[in-house]
């Protein structure tokens, strides 16, 4: 990627060069030089389109039932309650004495004197009020289903009512009214979830860094001289921060990923289709889900159990299948010393070979980010906003079809890849989460190397739709946390969160009880 | 140490050949070597005298008032309840609905299905009254203290109504009847804490690794196939399971921080004199003082404070002032490399000098080692039981005058190390938890090599009085515990539990909330 690091005055600058009649268009047109110069034989796909099988082993959920019940059916899926920690007398003596209005009490002063933007809208006594009303289930003895009580925030472009939708613009609101929550959210507040308000973003999602003049940048919990990642950039760090238990994303080019990986939580793109897009911003894009963000793989699930549920449209023409698979049994362990501790290295050597079969190669990389840039651009020109868009308005029709035919045969190539793998991993970023430049945080900047750096293995889950799930694995030497990337076949969400889950275990004694 | 390692049916004949009239004696008489050709010029000390002095920032506590008042202000010495973790959904929903009498029920059935042999008296309906009359408290609004519902195991040596106490014998609780709480447990029975019953321990105290034929032999909870170590194996290990937030020891002779040690748990040897004795099977030592093991140097101080108070001999011959100060303050971080990043090697080099001015000389370990087995040995001629006793019986008046006069001396050196420092550090044991030999779980072991690793550090702090603290500082590359051990002046808990609590401290986003 060869691009110009701009930020404050030059940046403005180059904004508007970019957005001349003329100009614009001549600098922009040398990107798209790929799409131009390539054969495609075939016909285009102009949205994910999958094989249909069932994976074996898993629990199937229903889409048309209660959002509770499936809640239920994921909680069978989990292991026993038992991740390794002494609870302190402290945490007795708060579990004893807690109510959901007691914690929004925690939540509100914490909120109201903000260290970093992470709301763009939040009303107190809205809170209050959901808070109380849950507190009365507890004490009534009817808590509608396990995440009665839980706080979760929305990403500013799916609605939450009474919040507006400004997709963290700072118009969007003036031409869209929200009347009611999106289906994803009603879905949760059915199951009994508070609601704290809209989380920031980075402006309509067309950016990676979380970065936004308009309401303040979010820094990352890990390191405030440094960006969340984005677009999801408020979800993530209000978990990461330990404010909300869970919230929700769209990601459209790992905008749930990016974030999730640089603030060391978990975030999963669902299968393209697997959620309801009625009622977020983008709800006519072919690269974007909707999808939760939390701290743990099994409060991912939970939460993707209530909120899933394909559109009435992509239920006929996709016939999604909800499944989950119990937690906590998959795992590979190699010892490599004793593995290589043989009379002849020629055994070792075979059996290392069997393993690397593991290895896979995936063609097209770059034709697959170009034509994802493509599709995301041209389908976001229902909106007019500035930078990212200049480049999007140079893309011609011919280019857009040029891209669909590219996803069907990247398509075919995964599909052949998932007969022989379940899933594949790689890093979830190609960087840790880059510094805030003082100068970006008034006018925003551009670097297209951060964005390289950051996109590097989040695309092909977009363009073709698969299922995509960001775990931590750890922290690099500067403390930042590094998210490990599994994707799935389509509809697999099971396996990866299954994968996900024997990635996040931790240490603990050979027996420990939990008994709280 | 040289002397035979020796389980099973040698072990039994090796004991009856010991208890013979004549050779017994004989075969022990060479142990006693030191003492009888040191040239002691100082007057014996029959148990510890402190020069009186209260060490600057610290909170006094009253230990006269109500121990649900020491509590409060031990609360108040806690840093900001932010440690960092991430809760769970699972964990709200747990806490919203938690209870005493849920908790309570964990932990019956838990019990019930014991894979490690952990308490020697257990009554699931006594535990079941006293979680129900907290939740009662509860409900009403009145909780006692922060320790109200709090569960805790009491060793098998320190009387809880209506519990027997066999210091894990089989003849004990028939020759000493219990009527009432110990005035430590009844200390804490008044701030509302719950206790499940009497934990298992190495017989009458009398060993070091937890071995207990009559009852079982307590697991370590991180290796089944390991000694918890002890004497205080139930204690530490109902703690490190997760069973009990906190238990009450005894330590003669390192009887609480070896078994912490060992089941990576926090474990606090007070000062001599610091707690009452009354109504433990060791009431009448000069070595042995009652105190918590928990999980957490937070939860220690928040038992130490409701339990401690001396009894009124001690407080007039002693004059003990219980403090407290603010966890979480001091520190001091040295990074090498950039320390040694310097122009000439001089600067580091003396400044180098100076960080090693911390390092002190400790005289006569192995004088204070044999005054300690003298001491301990001889006050325990009270009971009548076998092995160690054995070696004991053999102990003339003459030697036991002659270790308190090396009392004395070691108290003066070591009271002019704490002229130059607050703390000494060592590890906690010389070894981690040693596995249990298959022979052993019958009739009990005798492995001197061992014991002295695992004692190599705890005996001055009980030969002299002072108060230590062993905490977890990490595992070993079998995955065992490792403590590291902090001794301080007498009276100087408020300073070791602070410098524990840095020790503990966990890697954490720079910005995190908690909001349970």
């Amino acid at each position: 990627v060869q691009a110009p690091h701009l930020t404050g005055f030059v940046f403005r600058l180059f904004v508007r060069i970019l957005e001349l009649p003329l100009i614009g268009p001549m600098i922009l047109k040398k990107q798209n030089k790929i799409l131009q110069h390539t054969v495609i034989p075939e016909e285009p796909m102009f949205k994910p389109e999958y094989p249909q099988e069932t994976e074996p082993g898993v629990v199937v959920l229903e889409e048309d039932g209660r959002p509770e019940d499936r809640v239920v059916s994921a909680l069978k899926c989990l292991p026993h309650y038992d991740a390794f920690r002494y609870w302190k007398i402290r945490d007795y003596a708060h579990a004893y004495r807690s109510t959901p209005s007691l914690v929004a009490e925690h939540i509100i002063s914490i909120i109201e004197e903000p260290p970093i933007p992470l709301l763009i809208s939040f009303v107190a006594e809205e809170v209050r009020e959901q808070a109380a009303a849950s507190t009365q289930r507890f004490e009534a003895g009817n808590p509608l289903s396990i995440l009665d009580g839980i706080f979760m925030a929305i990403k500013d472009d799916i609605d939450c009512y009474p919040h507006p939708s400004k997709g963290a613009s700072t118009w969007m609101h003036e031409v869209r009214t929200v009347k009611k929550d999106a289906v994803c959210v009603s879905r949760l507040r059915s199951c009994g979830v508070i609601f704290v308000g809209k989380a920031n973003m980075h402006e309509l999602g067309m950016g990676t860094t979380g970065n936004n003049p308009n309401y303040g940048t979010a820094r990352n919990p890990h390191a405030p001289d440094r960006y969340t990642g984005g677009s999801s950039s408020g979800p993530a760090a209000i978990v990461a921060s330990g404010i909300c238990s869970a919230a929700l994303g769209t990601d459209g080019g790992g905008s749930i990923r990016i974030p999730s990986s640089l603030c060391g939580v978990v975030g999963l793109k669902t299968t393209y289709g697997r959620t309801s897009m009625e009622g977020s911003l983008c709800d006519s894009g072919t690269v974007e889900i909707i999808g939760p963000i939390a701290s743990s793989v099994e409060d991912v699930m939970l939460v993707y159990a209530a909120m899933l549920g394909a559109s009435p449209a992509n239920r006929i023409s996709l016939r999604p299948l909800p499944t989950l698979s119990s937690l906590g049994f998959l795992r590979i362990g190699k010892y490599t010393p004793w593995f290589n501790d043989v009379h002849s290295t020629e055994i070792s050597d075979k059996c290392e070979d069997a393993l690397n079969l593991l290895e896979i190669v995936i063609p097209e990389l770059l034709e697959m980010r170009t034509a994802h840039v493509v599709s995301i651009g041209s389908e976001k020109l229902a909106y007019d906003t500035r930078t990212s868009l200049a480049l999007f308005r140079s893309f011609t029709a011919a280019d857009y079809v040029a891209a669909q035919c590219i996803r069907r045969r990247n398509m075919y190539y995964h599909m052949e890849i998932f007969k022989k793998v379940d899933v594949i991993v790689t890093p979830t970023t190609g960087m840790t989460a880059p510094r805030i430049p003082p100068s970006a945080l008034k006018s925003g900047e551009t670097d297209m190397q951060t964005t390289a750096n950051l996109m590097q293995f989040v695309v092909p889950a977009n363009l073709l739709g698969l299922p995509a799930i960001s775990v931590p694995v750890g922290y690099d030497k500067e403390g930042l946390p590094i998210g490990l990337q599994i994707m799935g076949g389509p509809w697999a969400e099971a396996t990866i969160l299954r994968v996900a889950s024997e990635v996040e275990k931790l240490k603990k004694p050979a027996s420990y009880y939990d008994v709280l």
